[in-house]
């Protein structure tokens, strides 16, 4: 196959995580050292900055600061949540990227991101091989959700992972530390797929009162009255109860449970996505209607996906061979692909990357298998553990500088400054 | 001075924190290295565990699993937060500790907690000392709030503040990522004294946009239009903002702002303390009322005081010393007092412990000094940042396994059963 000479473009999308920077990284630093790369800009905003011209060239940064990205959360290069229209209905936004991609030459495009971001990533690849215009497309998967098909699991997941489950450790000491009984609910991240939730199984692991009592997924129909008798039973047993709960949970109709305490899920995402919040608190008190204990609703928040600092070694060392391994397909000649992570049979975790068609990918959804979760519905059982227990292991060395982390700060050199 | 011969009891008392297991454990094992100590007890859940005849016998623990309390956060022998009444009015629960002390032989008492359980270790003291009973009391500071008088700080503070000003940083690149505005307020801890809402700015030290954009502490009545013309301020000058605020803030009248949103300050714990809750997300949206803005609010919650995961080297260190110099202090004839530290002066700190009259302490509350924060009361001063930055610095080499925490599992022996 003849080399194709050209750009590299590469672009965020989507919820930040605490490793999307890293396998950033991996990529720019193998497109880098290739002969065959000629620049390698850093759209601003994911493919919004395409749209806008708002390129960053990233040949202009210092290394040195360039590899800090490995332990910064968020997306260094800004993210977006843009739907693209189809093409056959209207191309303008295509018409536009096609321009862009002229203009600086782009022949390799690395998009990281969820589903959501594999769609648009698929579309502008055909697009543009439609126009006879050469380019290479890769996507990089990246969501704490853990929801992409066709993958093992996601970069993302095993620091958001690891990072609930610490939590839950740490919360289970405080919230047992007194006698008088309490109840604690915790909401976790997690719309559809409860592979978020399920990681706070994780912390009981070697003694059950370190982790949650009860684990409720978006998996499993969500009743109020077994979660009544649920909490109350264990409360009975025990004196104290531990909840974790996925904000996405529905009833058996599919009508979310928070929309039980407000009228906020009428609000959405540009994706059609309902907007989540403020479960945990109610779901608390409702179970404590006739129990009289101490109360606490937390939600895990923003913190769940950008706590960079409880990162997991593994997670961050797949994140970069996943962009490392898009350069490589790219530049090899594969196009129109996910980098896929595939984990090897037996009893010591190894993980080897591979690929699947973006299409595959694009918008469709991997739950937590039902077999995983207990018949009621509320807790998860040893495969889970089995899977997810390796994905959290191993702890950073991140640079720190006066007790705080030292984050990544880029120049962000705009690409048309420069020429 | 005549050698005190005789046994030793240890009670954890108030919120937890990452380090008041590490203060605990200095303690222990000083004083069971004492030729002077006869066992070393631990009470259950602070004095409740006395008036309950709950003792356990620390000398049956294992000295590996002990020594995990260093990174271990809550408190592992339990807490309580009961108040004593004054003895002149009813005796009732000081004859029963005199029991227990008397059945047990404790000979020296130490008391790990806040202002509270310094009023706790004055009346004991006291009591003991008129009913002609000899026991050393030391007071052990802990508090995440670092509100106690006569003392530089508290062990438990530095831990919570490098918690506090590392997730502000996380939060920051992922509250900033989006091309869209927005409004985050993120809520801390802290009724009366703002020393952890301030804890945030240490966020922005090296990057100002990677702390809060505005700081309110309940050290500065918060005026709803003020707080409302900074946001929207900020938001026009760089198109998002992000704020921390205490839970404790109150308008010129004393009422808490929370209040203005809810009825939730009518419900009061045992010491009269108005319980919060639920300020962040209700001022993000009061906020927001005109701007239209993608918003959000962060409760840090329990999180903020038992991440021991994150706790600083400096905080674990000193709280260990704190716990040493208690049992040093009483075998060498000293009684009735609390731990301090005391800052050396210089440009590299330096911190030794002292000792202060416990009556001092108790019921006392110092606040963050109205100098260290500026004239709009919206952010705080340099004198703050230099004062804090020190106390959260360094990082703990923590035991792990399978990529979570290790933490002590006491067998807790009840001291009956072994006698």
């Amino acid at each position: 196959m003849k080399a194709l000479v050209g750009a590299v473009l590469i672009g965020q999308s989507g919820g930040p995580t605490s490793v999307i920077n890293a396998s950033a990284l991996g990529c720019i630093e193998t497109a880098m050292a290739s002969a065959n790369v000629t620049k390698v800009y850093g759209a601003a905003h994911g493919i919004k900055g395409v749209l806008n011209d708002e390129i960053y060239d990233l040949t202009q940064e210092d290394p040195a600061e360039l590899s800090l990205m490995r332990y910064t959360p968020s997306s260094v290069l800004g993210s977006c949540r843009y739907k693209l229209a189809d093409f056959m209905v209207d191309d303008t936004d295509y018409k536009r990227i096609l321009d862009i991609f002229k203009k600086y030459d782009i022949r390799y495009f690395f998009y990281i991101g969820g589903n959501d971001s594999m769609d648009t990533s698929s579309k502008i690849s055909s697009y543009l091989s439609q126009h006879d215009y050469e380019c290479r497309v890769i996507g990089i998967p990246k969501t704490i959700d853990n929801d992409l098909a066709a993958t093992d699991h996601c970069p993302g997941y095993g620091s958001a992972a690891k990072y609930i489950a610490t939590t839950f450790m740490e919360v289970s000491r405080d919230a047992k530390v007194y006698d008088r009984g309490s109840i604690t609910v915790i909401e976790v991240m997690g719309r559809n797929a409860g592979w978020l939730t399920a990681a706070s199984a994780l912390a009981g692991i070697r003694y059950k009162d370190h982790g949650p009592d009860l684990v409720y997924l978006p998996e499993v129909p969500f009743d109020m009255s077994n979660f009544l008798s649920d909490v109350s039973r264990v409360y009975e047993e025990q004196g104290d109860v531990l909840v974790a709960v996925s904000e996405g949970i529905k009833d058996k109709n599919g009508t979310y449970i928070v929309s039980y305490f407000s009228d906020q899920t009428k609000e959405k995402d540009a994706f059609g996505h309902a907007k989540m919040g403020g479960l945990a608190a109610n779901l608390a008190e409702y179970a404590n209607a006739k129990l009289k204990a101490k109360v606490r609703g937390i939600e895990l928040s923003l913190l769940q996906r950008c706590a960079a600092h409880l990162a997991s070694a593994t997670d961050v060392e797949e994140a970069y061979l996943a962009g490392k391994a898009a350069f490589e397909a790219a530049e090899s000649g594969i196009t129109d692909k996910m980098i896929t992570f595939e984990r090897e049979p037996g009893e010591i975790y190894k993980c080897k990357t591979g690929l699947v068609d973006l299409v595959e990918v694009a918008n469709a959804e991997k739950k937590v298998p039902r077999e995983w979760i207990n018949d009621a519905g509320n807790g998860v059982l040893q495969p889970f553990i089995d899977y997810a227990l390796p994905l959290i292991n191993g702890e950073v060395d991140r640079p720190t500088e006066n007790g705080l982390p030292r984050f990544a700060r880029l120049k962000r050199v705009k690409a048309g400054s420069a020429e």
